[in-house]
């Protein structure tokens, strides 16, 4: 965050935050747990650093990933649009024709090929409803615009055999950027656009000027530092405030659907959340905002009851908004 | 908040927070503006000293109240309804039978007389209705249950000649306390729900066990420390946690009006408000979250373009509910 000329900082001397009791106690072992010191981002012209980076913090997550059961029940077919590759996952019971386009999360450098399938296999379970999740190329080899064009690619596919209105857009995290830099770019190209959008904890803001980066920063027990190394290696020059990378500073008045966010109070991305629902709102675009008490990026992991009451709420809004 | 044993606190090292570059000017200088130290709470059963604190910070308030102009179409009509006080303020405009009913803000032991009033006339122009706001009797000499029985009092006259569906209520802060605490009692009597509740920045748990107690603490530039003097003073025995206190721990599935819920990111306040928030939504009432970047308690004090804006989204809110 660039500091204002000539306004003084606030100074906040050095505390101890207890844990609170106002969430659950499986919500509370996530604040408790102890944290360990991330390694310092590779210089940015060293790509090996970064795949090294990249490989072992996915293996970390991939080994997360899989000790979580999925629904036998539920199938997985490995496909590919325009070259990109795409998990469609059907859940039992999920409604022809509808389908949830899921761009994962993961910093857009993490949480691509089996951790993507995985992901999108568990929101199928808890959407009820087909998924398809794309695995976009991404930095350092692929950095933008390829990554979004892969998006817009099979959403531009998906419209060859599905109504918008049978379409709910979601992404968490670098998926909720590239979700919504996907609707503003679709936008812009004349497609349609789908029934709904959901962003949670969106990385709407590349450029980190939210207050949350600050205020937050030691607070939230996953995401521990500015991600800004990162930001730039996915920007590879382009401006980082142009809308196609920091979709909050879009001009929504265009027209945009209707959006639901999540956040928690503690999330380094609170700021970003709610700046995006304040900026939809003011563009008279239907936008429902909820903020999970003591929560930092990603809930608790989906290891709390919090997070389940909060999966219940976006099945709602999703269900509310898709047409038969 | 009360530690939880077993588990350890959080260490944050001291801080320099900058002012953000994410809210406008006006918000930016009320940030950076020096913060006055607080006088020390009197001793609990120091009547006197509370009388003396209390007229100290309603006339501070009364001065910036008394700066700001009003239209000079408003009309106020000073009434009483089974022995309270009540404030009617009618707005060029205003669509005959509607009525907001407000319950004024200052921790349960400010506000009152002419603040009360000059702060209706104020919320009738942006409101666009014609507002009762109830100048109810408070602490010291008038601890719980009188305040909440007084609100409730009116209400009862209220529904003498208007239809529920014509009333909304909205609080402030302690007013949130109130207004809330209201609803809970006048279902428990057997009465009817209003149109729709607007809950601003609420004092809903004074137990104050939320998050934002700890981590907003020296950021919410409005609220700078515990309120729970002032709590007990209020509750004068009685158990902090009773729904009618801090209604957050209400039971909202035996009903409750649609209601909207603001917040900023650095109030003191935000886990009141997410909790409820989250706490109605879980019962299935309809309720709306807004929270404003950077805003400690009362947003920007009125003086922002982001209370602007926030005032248009609480008119919406009303306008949309409100029977003819």
């Amino acid at each position: 965050m660039t500091p204002i000329e000539g306004l003084p900082s606030l100074h906040l001397p050095a505390r101890d935050i207890p844990i609170p009791s106002s969430v659950s106690a499986e919500a509370r072992a996530i604040l408790a747990a102890p944290r360990q010191a991330a390694a310092a981002y590779p210089p940015p012209d060293d790509v090996p650093a970064w795949k090294a980076m990249i490989a072992a913090q996915d293996a970390a997550v991939a080994a997360m990933v899989d000790s979580r059961p999925v629904d036998a029940a539920v199938t997985v077919e490995d496909a590919e649009f325009d070259g990109v590759p795409v998990y469609v996952v059907t859940p039992p019971g999920a409604t022809e024709g509808r389908v949830y386009l899921e761009l994962h999360g993961g910093a857009l450098i993490l949480g691509g090929g089996l951790i993507c399938r995985g992901m999108a296999a568990r929101t199928a379970a808890r959407i009820g409803a087909q998924v398809w999740s794309v695995d976009y190329r991404m930095p350092p080899d692929h950095p933008y615009p390829t990554p979004l064009k892969d998006c817009v690619a099979v959403y531009r596919a998906l419209l060859k055999d599905h109504r918008p209105e049978q379409i709910v857009i979601g992404g968490g995290s670098a998926g909720g950027n590239l979700a919504a830099a996907l609707l503003l770019r679709a936008r812009d190209e004349g497609l349609p656009l789908p029934a709904a959008l959901v962003l949670n904890t969106p990385e709407v803001d590349l450029t980190e000027s939210g207050d949350s980066f600050q205020t937050n920063l030691g607070l939230d027990p996953v995401l521990q530092r500015s991600l800004m190394p990162v930001n730039l290696l996915y920007a590879a020059g382009h401006d980082l405030t142009d809308p196609y990378l920091s979709p909050l500073f879009g001009d929504f008045t265009k027209g945009f659907p209707p959006t639901m966010l999540t956040t928690g109070t503690r999330d380094l991305f609170l700021s970003n959340t709610v700046r995006l629902h304040r900026a939809l709102r003011a563009a008279g675009i239907r936008a429902d905002l909820h903020v999970m008490e003591a929560a930092g990026h990603g809930g608790f992991l989906g290891m709390a009851p919090e997070d389940t009451e909060l999966d219940r709420e976006i099945r709602r809004f999703v269900d509310a908004h898709w047409a038969d």
